[in-house]
């Protein structure tokens, strides 16, 4: 029996529209500054550059043109933010009823914390009004998901909170999440525009400051089932709990562990993007020293390689993957039956799958 | 030989997570006036209460009070997405290196056609100022994706302009989308914040006034090939291409038939949701007018059911269907030899999909 698959396939008289490959999720991590110890990095020369050609360049006049420094109409978009947040995403996170916050009194706990101020003199008190008014009112978050190396995907699946909720779907983070900014000292703006800091030399928890406080100040409110989507596929030897991310330093430290409140167990969901390498699952390498540290603290622990509808999603944003083509042909069998009905239908999709599982997947495409 | 599949499959000893059922992309629609017929609508009678009982009652003083009225915090939200649309959102629909747009008076112009104004008077050129300040700089848009019935999955393809560019990707449009706003004359606020008319009984277009000039513009931006995504799975007897649809009113009309950007080629994508009747497909029903439309106009028309990536799409989204579950079981076993190589996993797929096949998908769940 010699069948060719790929043409035994049913041919169904609907064209075939050409379509161009989607690029879902491009995002896949957030701004946070990562956690690196510190190295001397070579920052971008851009700034002086462009103030000594024009002392009065503001590169916010012009749109689309990606700078380095604090996002042009940061003023504007936290408010507008703080406004859609309240009035328009639905109830998930912040109580019911309460009563409505001050956008522009809570913008301006935060400028004022950062606005003529030197970058690296901050420290993880700096933003701390801001929290407060920010989420002084939220006392416990239940379905928390946090997340680490998997940002684009633990957010398709989060669904700004109607699934699970994420730091970024907190006011305090949903405000800038994906912005950037830095104080300048001397400047008639206080706003550096043009270049902020990667990295301060002197003081490394100035790069925390935000991120941190956020990451510890959610953890803290996290009670019940806990979630954390981890990448065990992750590049360049880099673990799926590492010693440097924010999980580790300042969310699984801060988990509650007593009181009627309390964390009672942490899920993980390890995922193993398609067309790469897995690198760890559950109960291997860094994640036998997770399970090891949760279940010091006093937490059930759970953890699931993949589950099928993080596999979905995976596939969805990476049809064109090898090792997502045989459900893909499934599919595409199950809706040619479903649209004509027609018999043979069944037999093909078993030849596709005899023939995926002799020949391995790539013979498909 | 009789085996069953469902213990048949290869269990693994990684703990299974009960997750919580996601409800992915639960906007289905988005909030433009519906094309229907006129009708006598009964408005709800909060507005006639709450203001006997409070002359200065503001529902915006308190967050998520969903309320029939112009949305809490207009102006910031309108102000801080444009902010946002031009320095964040990638410059797919912008042209690059224009000058950036003064967000304040764009709001302005908006608000200028509404504010203090009767709803029910408005016309087709109400916005034209404010389109003419949002859009008078964009000449072309190039994979352009209109959508009818399938607001989620269009949006969730296009992904936002990288893939397709819709309507919402523009920024007249994404200024507003999802928001509700109407007028009040005589009134301090000049909005009605408790509660807008669903429709206007005397004036019938202007209900269109905001998204039928919309929809017409963008329209007449669109050059070469263009997609339209159809919901060939309607219920209650609706059409894939509806004769009240915007896309029917507003956009077909109005596709440019001459000169250098025209449009050369209209593809039809219909999609059939998981677990839902197939109502119509390429060649059937109205499909077959839109068919007549499109080539009487000059066009190329294509049209293809159910593409595999949006397919994956909507089993991503309704993964718990079952016209997924076989697709699902089989991205498992991949997973499954992916992540463990266990070599009987492949007659274990075999034996699930054979079975499937013979008893049809429901035994499976
Ligand atoms: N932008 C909107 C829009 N925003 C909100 N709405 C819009 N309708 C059309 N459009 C435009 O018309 C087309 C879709 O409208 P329609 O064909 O009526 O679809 P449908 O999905 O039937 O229209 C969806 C509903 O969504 C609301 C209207 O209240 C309308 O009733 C799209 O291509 C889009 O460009």
């Amino acid at each position: 029996m010699n069948i060719d698959c790929t043409t035994s396939l049913i041919e169904i008289k609907s064209q075939h529209i050409s379509l161009k490959v989607p690029h879902l999720s491009v995002k896949t991590h957030s701004n946070r500054p990562s956690l690196k110890p510190l190295r001397n990095v070579t920052r971008r020369k851009m700034k002086s550059k462009l103030v000594t050609k024009n002392k009065f360049y503001n590169p916010c006049n012009e749109v689309h043109t990606k700078t380095n420094g604090t996002t042009c109409g940061l003023r504007e978009i936290m408010i507008g933010r703080c406004s859609h947040y309240q009035y328009i995403k639905n109830g998930f996170v912040q109580p019911n009823g309460s009563r409505a916050k001050n956008c522009t009194e809570l913008y301006e706990a935060f400028e004022s914390a950062v606005r003529y101020k030197s970058y690296c003199n901050m420290n993880m008190s700096t933003y701390g009004r801001y929290f407060e008014l920010a989420l002084g009112d939220l006392h416990v978050i239940s379905r928390a998901m946090f997340w680490s190396g998997t940002y684009a995907i633990a957010h398709t699946y989060g669904s700004n909170g109607r699934n699970y909720v994420t730091l970024e779907d907190t006011l305090a983070a949903a405000m800038v999440n994906g912005l950037t900014w830095c104080g300048k000292e001397n400047d008639t703006e206080g706003f550096d525009f043009v270049s902020c800091p990667y990295r301060c030399k002197d003081n490394q928890w100035a790069d925390y400051a935000f991120w941190g406080l956020a990451s510890k100040t959610f953890a803290q409110l996290a009670a019940g089932e806990v979630y954390v989507v981890l990448n065990g596929s992750q590049a360049n030897g880099k673990s799926a709990f590492r010693n440097d991310s924010y999980f580790r330093s300042f969310e699984l430290p801060n988990l509650r562990q007593n009181g009627t409140y309390r964390v009672t167990k942490v899920n993980i969901l390890v995922l193993h993007s398609p067309d790469a390498e897995v690198v760890e699952r559950c109960g291997q390498k860094s994640l036998l020293e997770l399970e090891r540290l949760v279940q010091n603290k006093g937490f059930d622990y759970a953890c699931e390689d993949d589950p099928e509808e993080l596999i979905l999603i995976m596939c969805s944003e990476h049809w064109h993957a090898r090792e997502c083509q045989v459900a893909r042909q499934v599919l595409r069998q199950t809706w040619n039956k479903k649209l004509y009905g027609i018999s043979n239908s069944n037999r093909n999709l078993l030849s596709l799958v005899i023939f995926s599982l002799i020949f391995g997947f790539n013979f498909i495409f």
